[in-house]
């Protein structure tokens, strides 16, 4: 689904912004981490300090009732020739295999140690399926 | 409707994820420069080189059919202390007015040098008016 340039582009990357739809067709977007490996993305519902826990629950509610979304990985700079994105619109589903939940888990704290103390073992985890994947960069080679 | 950190962060920030919905109910999201004029956000189409037409006309048409849009501004660092974000969810509407289009695109212009030469005095201009934010930080000060 993701050509090379995009998968490299995508998997060094650190944030992602997830859109999601409510029932009124009202889009929510928040900033994600995630990680990707070469077929699915996977993000999950982490102990950050503070966290804004009804936006959490929004992404959640949302997904469940209504699994497209998309993931948005891009590359802002004031120099505009250095701009780019890729932009994943997919199905997301809540895992429910605990094999797949920890591998995903593992690959999650692998990407990020800040994980090690804030995703738990039995976290929600989001699979996201892509189904159509655009990028743009200011050079044209993405 | 922004509180005053709230005012202050997003006037601050570069750049934003625009989320909008498409007929279909599937969420759309692109990064967008803009302005805030302490009321309302402004954003514009513009002639970035090599940009994807296709992905702003997708914008354009689901914000004319459905003008539920949300605003994502934020900051990631590796330092999780330092994450924030304030989501605005509203309306966005086509500028039609020329007075009103003129004063958005000189206060792009004012705030991305970059559009002196890449935002025409004709760009398309959509206003989005706030209805709801929500903000967060690790720090808990937005």
């Amino acid at each position: 689904m993701l050509n090379p340039l995009q998968e490299a582009y995508v998997s060094a990357a650190r944030v992602a912004r997830l859109a999601t739809v409510d029932k009124e067709a009202r889009p929510h977007a928040v900033p994600v981490c995630y990680v990707y490996d070469e077929e699915r993305f996977y993000t999950a519902i982490d102990r950050k300090p503070k966290v804004a826990r009804s936006s959490d629950l929004t992404r959640i509610k949302n997904l469940v009732a209504n699994p497209a979304v998309t993931l948005l990985i891009d590359h802002y700079s004031d120099d505009w020739t250095q701009l780019s994105y890729v932009q994943v619109r997919g199905i997301a589903v809540l895992v429910t295999s605990s094999s797949e939940r920890s591998q995903a888990v593992s690959a999650l704290r692998a990407k990020y140690s800040q994980y090690d103390t804030l995703l738990e073992d039995e976290a929600t985890v989001v699979r996201i399926e892509p189904r159509r994947v655009v990028s743009w960069s200011s050079t044209g080679d993405l």
